[in-house]
């Protein structure tokens, strides 16, 4: 038996052991389409019409704190996150399942008030919250969302499908998500130091740190693009491949590359980095290009399209053209302002389990 | 603000806010023909096909215990009790998400194990493992299954709709879950003896308590009652209501009565009792009645049935008569060997949050 930890395999390693070992049972369901390794499964309704269904778990202490995160905006985060890869895959939110895991002392409020953010969002999606489980928790509390949509078939976008010559699209502005989360981050150590020396802490997050709210607002309350899929769908606009963007730009292209078998450039004079997470970048001597590259969590949305489809994004102004697909064997590319190149794959997003960028 | 805590109005209390915070959502999605109330969700897939629906959460320490569960069996019940809800709305299973959430110093022959014994029971539910997310934890493990099925509209049978003068069913035997973790939990009292007084523990819990084996079994490894709808769906049976037992017998036979609005008696002499579970209750001094009633986990379904339908499942070995539905004032009585009666509204199952049984 081996005691190898799975810090040593990384999160993507995990997932194709896992996918292995599922593959067996997708032969016995005819339905399914697409198993693990897209930002949905796929299942056949009917020959002209699929479901989509994500789930993501949401872990005390590894995806939220809760002494930076109001708890209404924790709801919302939790499923507009799903809704995100459903948009992900061109298709439109239908209902959510919702299991928590919540310590015993918890509050009734706690519980309502997160339910509510939830609820706020489910119908900002037009999604119903149709179900779930509750149940109790030693240690922190756990979210586990379940989100199906559908899409007619013909609309169906994957990671793979994208072809040399196609454009490289990002939906709205990057970087906003990491760079909150640096100046949330920074604001629980004042907390915590006030905390330790008994002193009160009075600063409302949100109010007290207006100079920073647009990236703070990214972070703790991330907005699906279901807006850009209605936008896709009325001006029938079909993208080659898509992802949402929650790992990080280069992590998340990189998804696009290897499914499609093909490589990219992008320019990082064309990235539509958020001015605020520039202005906070330059207060914590970073570079905001990193945090749009591998900061991760901004759920815009990744897309390629047939080179001459352009027309039909060009009057959008919350969508960016930032590069190109090329053949595999170019590489995956981002040519900085002085025209020099680095190889993208060297900037990964962060891994849960090996602890590393 | 309330800071009362979620233990002061227990599960059921919770489920009744949450669902009462969820309703508005409902409203968007006209698909959804059942939400937070039932063993699934519903939603309408056409005219005469729904799906259903249903999502469990397993916390490491609250719904099971690493030293007493081998790993490919808690794999093989994190499929199984998810199956059972949806073999509880008389549906067949389509395919499963699994989220889990690991301490990163997990092996790869860990995660391995029990994703076999996922993979294990999906093929033999005939049930796709088709997507899922995996992300760290810092305390335990947490793993969360949604499950999906799909009925013809007509076969749908929700916990409403029993009526005065329907048999109540039940599949199977009760009480051996209960009585299997009363052993395993006296098995682990000796483990950590041995282990604190630095003596080894040599013993295979499964071969080496095998005088126990088939109420071990339904703790670690109950199995769906898929056979049971194929049985209904072949002899054009249709339940006028049904649930699994998760909670109990009682418990859950009180979730029929009062989704339906009716009363019940049920004999305890026709209690299918598991012998095992009588043995392993006499050893204790305790009594096998009440882990029938209130142990839970047993996993087999509890129906009621038109009373001119009792010929077609009469020749089924492994489903007994237990009682009948009366009418709502009559209340829920169990009727004991001497012929008196108790009300089984007192014998409620183990809440989670009030952690009383």
């Amino acid at each position: 038996m081996s005691l190898k930890p799975i810090s040593d395999i990384g999160e993507f390693g995990l997932i194709e052991r896992i996918a292995g070992i599922a593959e067996p049972t997708l032969e016995a369901v005819p339905g399914i389409a697409e198993g693990i390794g897209d930002d949905c499964a796929v299942y056949a309704l009917s020959p002209s019409k699929v479901q989509v269904a994500t789930t993501d778990l949401l872990v005390e202490h590894v995806h939220f704190d809760l002494l930076t995160t109001p708890l209404q905006h924790l709801g919302s985060k939790a499923i507009s996150v799903n809704i995100s890869d459903i948009c992900a895959m061109n298709a439109s939110p239908r209902y959510a399942l919702v299991s928590i895991a919540l310590p015993s002392k918890s509050s009734v409020t706690f519980v309502e008030t997160l339910y509510n953010g939830m609820s706020e969002a489910a119908r900002l999606y037009k999604t119903a919250l149709a179900g779930g489980d509750t149940s109790m928790s030693l240690n922190g509390t756990v979210i586990s969302v379940t989100v199906t949509g559908e899409a007619v078939k013909e609309h169906l976008t994957l990671r793979k499908g994208a072809q040399p010559g196609d454009l490289v699209c990002v939906t709205g502005s990057l970087g906003g998500a990491a760079a909150g989360l640096k100046v949330l981050t920074r604001e629980k150590g004042i907390m915590v130091e006030h905390l330790r020396h008994g002193e009160s802490y009075e600063r409302d997050i949100l109010s007290n740190l207006k100079e920073y709210d647009e990236a703070i607002r990214q972070q703790l309350l991330p907005a699906a693009r279901i807006d850009i899929i209605e936008f896709f769908h009325k001006h029938n606009i079909i993208p080659t491949s898509m992802i949402d963007i929650s790992d990080g730009l280069a992590p998340d292209l990189l998804h696009i590359c290897r499914r499609s078998e093909v490589g990219a450039i992008i320019e990082e004079g064309k990235l539509p980095i958020l001015p605020q997470a520039r202005h906070i970048a330059d207060e914590f001597q970073e570079d905001a290009v990193n945090y749009a590259l591998s900061g991760g969590e901004d759920y815009q949305l990744l897309f390629t399209l047939k080179s001459d489809q352009a027309d039909l994004i060009a009057p959008h102004r919350d969508i960016t053209v930032i590069g190109r697909i090329t053949p595999a064997d170019e590489g995956m590319l981002l040519q900085d302002i002085y025209g020099m190149t680095i190889d993208l794959e060297t900037i990964e997003g962060f891994d849960h389990f090996t602890g590393k960028e």
